[in-house]
């Protein structure tokens, strides 16, 4: 199945320098001797994916997504090894990693519908107007290509979904770029069976084997050499603040700074409004609790914030929701790098002076479990202390309780950029919920009304993504058909002979797309 | 007309701190006191624009385009005052500079042409799913907004098209956004009577004042404030590599980095094939040295650069272009210091040791006046120091001498990035470009054949822009409809009440917009 490999291109290579996996339910390392990649295989990796760009990026959409699809498909056939293997390697349940499976399988497909159907290639044509006084006008036509090899870190929480081939990979690949991943050393055997079905999509698909590599290891320099590498034309990465940071930095000081998609970190303000409360207090407490334990709060979606106005029906959701998270087991951790943050982010809010704890979940018998935790404060010791609103990754939420809407406002007007903000509402919550959408609007990427946060669907609206530090980069999600954009850029052709034009813009419409001309529509059949 | 004072919002005020308009052609200065703003006036400014900005930019399309046009009508009103303040400042001619007040008028009208058709929206909406298997599907509904308050740089070679009404400002207001723009000090008075039609403009159509505001000034310290404002989203500047690298840094160590947009220094290749030389060498000459010298070659797409294979046809382009260049009048450049940097690069090439004089335009009798330059080397020298591929901003072109295709495309390879690349190509040499296309559009954000980069169109389809360090996003265009993609930003409506959604999301579409549903175009009527 996995042997601890560097797959670079359509060949395999083995390092002294190894690491093992950590079952993290145990603590026990695994028998596979992991190798690390070191800057010579970044090298490797990016020239083979320097050269198989020019091809992988000029071709047809019916040829782009096939190859997509068979992605898809090798991952399916392996899925009974790829989720035995996931499930050794994070402790995340069967059931979650099937469902991962299934997700990483649709959103491949959905990338390779997306691909065919040809919009995000934005084709544009202002056709030439030789007769223009004073002076004619050129025929100008503009498509979008991609940006060039993209460097991909997978995340730790989900190591089908986002990670080897993930959505940054599917999305990447959709926009004709090839992708070096570094390969996440917390699932190292459950990266590389699926490095391993993509390398395969490759050959059977005769694409040049530089469209894909995937580098194992543990190091920082490793991610930083791949960021460093000129041949590499942008990164995606989903983790900690602090990790995507220094990717930041790395490709900013680089002789030509690259674009970087970090998605960092997000406490997804929960905002219970009166009317809500007023209704169904009580339902909302477990609810809530689910959310939050759910995937021991291993999502960056997870409700680390609740934010409402003080009162008796708040008392009953508390109530309600420390019943729930008092019943609620423990769950084991991804990692215990991991673990011991959670813990040492939850004994920083429970010992913190302006802070209450109002329950933690149950406590159980082996290592890296997360107990979950709420805490509640008052919304002036709230905004006195930034530290309180730190992403605590993890199922920790902290509850600010307000005097009124206004002090609900300045409570949002004062958060950083989240991924989400959820407004739990009813109708005669309307007026509440509009005054408060603007300031909700500028701090996120998605608001949601009457549900929760955690559950990112994989859809053409989707966006997951949010301001700075939710992302590096607000102006783009890392879920959704629009997360191809972040790997393109325009490219403007004028008065260029048709037989020179890029596909999608020569005259004849060979692959029948969707087109702007002279700012007007004209739909694809 | 103008007074010199500082414009924040929809009040005037004066700094004891002023400095005067230098008349380039005389070297004079003028006699109004104009005010350096300062530290304060930008609070002010960003303040008033980020209470302005809620409003702004949920406007309806049609109180948006208005806005825009009514600007344009202002700028028009003041025609002749500002192309002969203009004048005065720049030193450009005056059929150029009412060129450029139709251009700049012309793209107010088109962004609020492409404002009123909403497809900048991207509306997306995937409705809910409710009987899915195992989940149902939530209502998710995508739109783009606005990134909040812009900071606009203006450019000192296009006093209009890229200054305070220029493109970026349009952009931004399309895009709904708010602008403070730091005023170029080589054309303050051009400035401020644009400035004064804005605030007219805002004023007209009853919207907050803080949509608006000008900050005239000298200083980095000024620039460095407004960009480091927490209020402010993002930058647009045309200008020089070194003030845009700082920008850009100071944007990035922000509390909260955020974008710049900064065009910076191109010398757009122009390559001439085998072809086009044996069919029309002679022809080429003067063309070529047209498009060098206009505006003493003060454009971000001068032709600062020529790659062509040796050989008697290329000899008779060059005896062709030098005896045009010989004929070539000075022009006066718009600023003592753009001059002298002029001079100093030339210099520098003339008495380079690879690299040999071809021709020089005729010197005139007045001050600051560009004095054309066409140099040679060849192409292992070309490639030997990087500093020969250094933006000379005025009319300053080196021609790069190849043995063959091959070495054409090496010399191409190794180039920066740049806004545009030439190709002087007949049938017989489309061999010969289509292997060279792939290394060009690589490196440009525009291939055009046949013709010369100077003139950039203002239509649907133009980019202006390209990789690092012609711009320092090269996911972008400073011009045409798209330049307003770079102010905006996704957000994600996730099962919102109807009523609580923005316009272009409700059920009853009642802007009337083309959406994108179920993954399908709806078009608009």
């Amino acid at each position: 199945m996995y042997n601890g490999a560097i797959l670079i291109g359509a060949s395999e290579s083995r390092s002294a320098d190894t690491f093992t996996a950590i079952n993290p339910a145990t603590g026990e390392s695994g028998d596979v001797a992991f190798s690390n990649a070191g800057p010579a295989d970044v090298a490797k990796a990016t020239t083979l994916a320097a050269e198989a760009f020019q091809t992988f990026s000029t071709l047809s959409l019916e040829a782009r997504a096939t190859f997509i699809e068979t992605v898809a498909a090798n991952i399916l056939a392996i899925k009974d090894d790829l989720v035995a293997t996931a499930m050794a390697e994070t402790a995340l349940p069967k059931p979650r990693l099937e469902g991962e499976t299934g997700r990483t399988v649709g959103q491949l497909r959905m990338f390779a519908t997306e691909v065919r159907q040809g919009l995000w290639l934005d084709a544009t044509i202002d056709p030439a107007l030789p007769d223009r006084a004073p002076l004619p006008r050129a025929d100008l036509r503009r498509v979008n290509v991609g940006l060039g090899p993209v460097a991909v870190f997978g995340a730790s929480n989900f190591p089908l979904a986002f990670s080897v081939a993930g959505g940054d990979t599917a999305a990447a690949f959709a926009a004709g770029c090839p992708v070096v991943v570094k390969g996440h050393p917390a699932h190292p055997g459950t990266g590389e069976l699926v490095a391993r079905a993509i390398q395969q999509a490759v050959a059977s698909c005769g694409l040049p084997e530089g469209v894909f590599s995937y580098l194992p290891g543990t190091t920082n320099e490793l991610g930083g050499a791949l960021v460093a590498d000129p041949r590499i034309k942008a990164v995606g990465f989903t983790g900690s603040r602090g990790g995507g940071l220094a990717l930041v930095k790395i490709a900013s000081q680089r002789d030509e700074p690259i674009p970087v998609y970090a998605e960092m970190s997000s406490i997804n303000p929960v905002v219970l409004l009166p009317g809500a409360l007023a209704a169904r207090a009580e339902a909302l407490g477990p609810a809530f609790v689910g959310s939050l334990t759910m995937g021991a709060g291993q999502f960056c979606t997870n409700p680390g914030l609740v934010i409402a106005i003080d009162g008796p029906d708040l008392e009953t959701f508390v109530a309600s929701a420390a019943k729930a998270l008092t019943a609620a087991q423990p769950a084991v951790m991804l990692t215990p790098g991991i673990h011991t943050s959670f813990e040492r982010g939850v004994e920083e809010l429970a010992s913190h002076e302006a802070v209450t704890t109002v329950a933690r979940g149950c406590v159980g018998e082996g290592v890296n479990q997360a107990v979950g935790a709420l805490f509640t404060t008052e919304a002036a010791k709230f905004e006195a202390d930034v530290a309180l609103s730190h992403e605590v990754f993890g199922s920790s939420s902290i509850l600010v309780r307000c005097k009124d809407i206004a002090e609900i406002k300045a409570v949002i007007a004062n958060l950083e950029g989240q991924l989400t903000a959820t407004i739990q509402s009813e109708a005669s919550d309307n007026d509440a919920a509009a005054e408060l959408l603007p300031a909700l609007q500028a701090k996120v990427g998605r608001i949601l009304f009457n549900g929760w946060p955690t559950g990112v669907e994989v859809t053409h609206a989707m966006v997951h993504g949010g301001p700075f530090p939710s992302t590096s980069d607000g102006r783009s999600t890392s879920v959704g058909t629009l997360a191809m954009a972040r790997f393109l850029r325009p490219v403007c052709f004028q008065d260029t002979p048709d037989a020179l034009l890029p596909a999608p813009l020569q005259a004849a419409n060979p692959w029948g797309i969707t087109r702007r001309v002279n700012g007007a529509l004209e739909q694809a059949k």
